[in-house]
């Protein structure tokens, strides 16, 4: 019997760490009457403040997986209108394919992997404006403001860029991994003014933000 | 001038690691042309994953400062109606007053400070039921499922409790640092599995859980 499983959080920093995988592990261990430890790491849930908004100002964390041609889930949406109505900011996390079989490999049982997929903060874009142009809720924009994170945590290539959905859409963030924001509107002037420092258009940014944030 | 400052997450785990202290701190070096790198750590905002409650089903987190004879604010409530009107967990950071001055010796400029003080569950839950008792707008009952969570991310001091506000209010946690986490009732059957392992009263739980919740 293992004396102790150590649950480590190994914290591929775009990751959410602690959901059901962890617990079932753990589960699965208890029952076994496996002792376990957990060890806890930096995690993109903490590690956003560095984007300037502020972690009380966050509602529900979604995840945004890839569409396929016949597969578009968007439940997701609720979610970021519920914390929207709030004027709750929403990290939105992107699908990470790895380790993944085409349909074919599956059936014949062949362990053939795809090339690993990272979606990108242009193609989470493109998805949620898709969405809302069939949902027609309103729960955000083009002109919504946004931040995109890729590399959260290298402090070398690391990137932080803020705007409206429509100007992140051409930005380049370069290799994985990259998150994305939706910017609430209950925003405090101390979170604008830091954001502010990731923007290129201010002019713009200012006139969003004067005419659909509460500030 | 300071070449590089190291901006570390000293993560005292209970903290709201990036609330305004560390974004005024980097804006101010920003000012100073001082080139700053953020160094993330473990943060309350995803150890508290331990509880066995998903990090996707938390709403706002709030702070719940000690209530005084005279200063007894309860903005935080809406903030957790809001939460538990979508069904969501609300993680309750609680007060902590360290190297704090008495009215008289700040008024005298003496450098005297009072002892540490760090809120219990115990303190926490007594100050919210006051709350609901005043509000009386149903964010919450003594029969609200809660967990409280005392020095989280000890390998050997850790302790997690399960149970209603009224069960927990008598519970023993210890030392520092106390966390709260008022469950919403949109909770998981994965969920309730998990934090089944930290309740006393498991036919009260099923009960409470049966009627109150949507499993």
């Amino acid at each position: 019997m293992i004396e102790l499983l150590i649950e480590i959080y190994k914290s591929l920093i775009n990751h959410m760490d602690s959901a059901t995988t962890h617990a079932d592990l753990i589960i699965r261990a208890k029952e076994l009457l496996i002792p376990i430890q957990t060890i806890h790491n930096a995690s993109i849930m903490n590690a956003v403040g560095a984007c300037g908004l502020q972690l009380y100002n966050f509602g529900q964390t979604i995840s945004i997986p890839f569409f396929t041609d016949n597969w578009r889930p968007d439940s997701f949406y609720d979610r970021i209108k519920e914390n929207r109505n709030l004027g709750l900011h929403t990290l939105c996390l992107l699908d990470i394919k790895v380790k993944e079989q085409s349909i074919e490999n599956l059936a014949r049982g062949r362990k053939i992997y795809e090339f690993p997929r990272y979606m990108t903060i242009n193609q989470a874009i493109m998805q949620l404006l898709e969405i809302e142009e069939n949902r027609k809720q309103n729960a955000y924009t083009s002109e919504t403001l946004a931040i995109g994170i890729a590399r959260l945590g290298s402090l070398t290539e690391q990137i932080i860029k803020a705007g409206t959905l429509n100007q992140l859409l051409s930005e380049d963030f370069g290799p994985p991994l990259h998150s994305l924001i939706i910017v609430g509107n209950r925003m405090h002037i101390l979170e604008a003014d830091y954001i502010k420092y990731f923007v290129a258009d201010k002019n713009k940014f200012d006139e969003i933000v004067k005419r659909d944030y509460k500030i």
